[in-house]
């Protein structure tokens, strides 16, 4: 799963003979730098090197790399990352930075045996300004725990995602994380104010500020966010914050067919503007396998259709609409128009002849409830068999095509059984994000799948104007694919700014971008 | 003014000798070049070279530094752009591009005898599309046909400024303007989604595309966004668009003091929140050299004052505050509760004790007037005598810092005369964004005000946390200053960055980044 076995053997096969082996000289020099405790907080930094405790260090969230570092290496501040990396640039030591290890493509674990660079107890308690609207936090503050300081200051942090308990703030800049509120607040380049880092060399460059305008020479701190640690190490990020909403509200809608789908979002976005903060869609297939009691309107799953190989549109699809406001009664009525509008335009396609009327939520808990039905959706699906998952992005008006495309590769061409291998979409809308799910409910076909899939889904991303990596990124398991989303010369700009930023390549190796014939 | 005569003179004394000097064979080849006409439209480009018709294209908009360009080129499409770069890297030919020529920095002009490469001619009507919600322009676009053209379609372009009837899309890109909406919509590199670019090797990057959301690999379009043409031309830009605003508010306000207009701020972050469309301060000094009629509060100046030097804050500071929304009566109420709340926590702070009462719009006219009233502060200054301009940036509690360093500055320390010179700030204050005006009244103190400023007021922005470009960026003019905002790794690696992308430096040189010792 994610990577096919020849994929996976590919990889593992080629550790570059470039890079040194890790010596007991070098976990020596690790540890004096470690052991000089942080000047401002007195902490020392930490070195793990026993097989238990790097376990957890040596794996990706969803148990597919599996890599055997020597030694996970634990600062406490940005002077010991800095002599890390200048050490390790010098020594040809290829080493892995790693936050929360919740990333999705394979980008923070080491592939072979390279070093671990954890930042996780970088991790002072955040740093809120009301004056400026903004947080300052280190790169091993977990999101949630940002979040929260935020919210105590009466401020919104607006990233937000089912990782949200474990990714950390180092890992959402490096990856450039999205979420659910994305297309409402914008990605990390929008929202980092500042950044300290420390490149590949162990320079410390410090943009760290939170002006909101400064267009004082290159703003070099896009280089590192999104660049996935292959670059640099974020030590520290300053972040836009929002005023938090003093109104929230939610709704969900039953709907026909996607082309309703599309209307509903344009429509969305002509009453409900300004508070708009959530365009959910999931359909009928994603929703099939979550517990009924869920799910507040009547399930019928395509399957049976699907099986007979004609029609490989979704039965229905249901969206879910956020608003974030600073008035309860404008929201609502704002919604309540946007609703009677979308009945008056969408017709039967919207509730089914009034089978299906729209739910406005009337609570906090409901509201609760129909975001655990969308944040449910990858939790069930990944407790029912064996999951392949693809985060790709189009343009709106195509979002659906890739998961009708794949049903027809995997039911007509591969003739698959839709009653042992499942197809699903779901995904932010509103940013053309689907989260393509494919799960074999018997783990028995993963030989047919990975031949099946690999490179097809990622083709068709191409051919159709998508991007094969939305919001998760590329790291090992998108690397080869990259030039279907990138043109050459583009590539050839990222590999020379690889090669004048980290010359011996030591940082994050077999990453993002493709190998060098 | 801009630049002392001694830094005017070391600029102009230090023509690069790496550069070639323009022959006619180079002129036979751009020609050549020029004359293949453009395989979409059949256009042909062209080449300038009479003094007369070069003569707009070699000196800024305020007069202040003129070039001796021997030729314009004004290629009609990205081939010939490619070509031409191409040709000027390999040739060692220095090269400045140019589009709407409105910038404040001396950033796109020839400071030597450098080419010129006007993108004027690639202006393509521009492609706006309702589904992705974004509009795709080529460089030569005029900002304000580009808004046009989106609003025709039902959306917002959101980027603004006073010079929207010159300036052009590849300025725009490049030095990443900001203006009155930037605060609300944000900036170029969060509004930007795909760009087509020109490197300094004359190689095409193409990152053209509408997706909301595409990790795939390093972002290589923000490096391009803000570099000021020194790493690339760019020649084609998608940006983001958002829905029209059915209703559009706007208030003025009189207030007793900065604290107050910090105050006033906050409450409206707290009441307008997702309506807040601009914030913008004027303070008594800048109106008092408005006509009479356009200000609407009677107006005090503290020249009196300033004359005793015992107090350099303004008299007073008038606030203008825009809603952009999708409910007109949403919005007026959210405006007058915010207005009442004002009220009550403020006092007479706010309206003199009842006898300057804020002020609502009531009309489209009158909400013209009161723009009419910011956008004329500068064109009134100017038509006074000589301007000092200056665009930085702080914290917003410190917006207001820099006018009283200054009037201090040059009445106190300097013994200037506050009736021969005057200092008066007005800005984006939601984006901490202070316009500092010096004007010389008599225009006969150009040295000492010389002495005076540089670099003093740079080096004030950098003791008090400020940036010293805002928006307008860097340019010929802050070059030098450019360390007192960023550190000696970030400059190091700024120019690590144009030496591996422009090999011999022949694109916009002089400018940005400081010069090797």
């Amino acid at each position: 799963m994610g990577l096919t076995p020849t994929e996976r053997a590919a990889h593992y096969a080629t550790r570059s003979a470039r890079f040194a082996k890790v010596s007991p000289k070098h976990l020596e020099y690790f540890k004096s730098v470690l052991d000089l405790p942080c000047s401002a907080t007195q902490r020392k930094g930490k070195m793990l090197t026993e097989a238990q405790a790097t376990a957890p260090y040596n794996i990706d969230w969803m148990g597919q790399v599996q890599g055997c570092t020597p030694a996970v290496l634990l600062p406490t501040c940005t002077k010991q990352v800095s002599e890390i990396l200048r050490y390790c640039q010098n020594e040809r030591l290829a080493i892995v930075p790693q936050s929360g290890n919740t990333g999705l493509v394979y980008g923070s674990e080491p592939v072979f045996d390279e070093l671990v660079l954890s930042t996780q107890l970088m991790n002072a308690a955040p740093i809120v300004s009301r004056s400026t609207m903004s947080v300052e936090a280190e790169s091993g503050v977990i999101l949630q725990q940002c979040q929260e300081a935020c919210e105590k200051e009466g401020m919104l942090l607006p990233l937000t995602m089912g990782s949200k308990g474990s990714a950390m703030i180092g890992g959402n800049v490096s990856t450039n994380a999205g979420g659910i509120h994305f297309a409402r607040y914008g990605s990390m380049h929008t929202n980092v104010l500042g950044l300290e880092v420390v490149t590949a060399k162990g320079d410390v460059l410090n943009t760290m500020s939170t002006l909101r305008k400064d267009n004082a020479g290159y703003d070099l701190k896009h280089l590192f966010i999104g660049s996935e640690g292959t670059l640099g190490v974020v030590t520290r990020a300053a972040i836009k914050l929002f005023p938090l909403p003093r109104s929230k509200q939610t709704a969900i809608f039953r709907i026909a067919d996607f082309e309703s789908v599309v209307a509903l979002y344009h429509l969305a976005q002509e009453h409900l503007a300004e508070c708009l903060s959530a365009f959910e869609v999931m359909d009928g297939e994603s929703l099939a396998i979550s517990p009924a009691a869920q799910v507040p309107y009547e399930r019928i799953s395509k399957n049976d259709v699907f099986r007979e190989g004609k029609d490989f549109t979704a039965a229905y699809f249901c969206v879910l609409v956020e608003t974030n406001g600073s008035s309860e009664e404008h929201d609502f009525e704002k919604l309540s128009v946007f609703v009677e509008s979308a009945q008056t335009r969408l017709g039967e396609k919207l509730d089914g002849g009034g089978k299906y009327e729209p739910i406005l939520s009337q609570s906090a808990a409901q509201t609760a409830q129909l975001w655990e039905l969308r944040e449910g959706v990858p939790v069930h699906l990944a407790s029912r068999g064996l999951i392949y998952k693809y985060d790709v992005s189009f343009p709106i008006d195509k979002f659906y095509l890739i998961v009708e495309y794949t049903r027809e590769l995997l039911y007509r061409q591969h003739r698959m059984n839709p009653e042992e291998v499942i197809v699903v979409g779901y995904g932010h809308f509103g940013d053309g994000n689907v989260h393509l799910n494919v799960v074999d409910l018997t783990r028995s076909h993963t030989e047919e799948l990975d031949a099946a899939l690999y490179p097809a889904v990622y083709e068709f991303c191409a051919a159709h104007g998508g991007s094969i990596s939305a919001e998760h990124g590329v790291g090992l398991q998108k690397r080869d694919h990259l030039h279907l989303s990138r043109t050459p010369e583009t590539i050839q700009l990222m590999k020379a700014l690889k090669g004048m930023i980290d010359p011996n390549g030591i940082l994050n190796p077999y990453k993002v971008l493709p190998l060098d014939e």
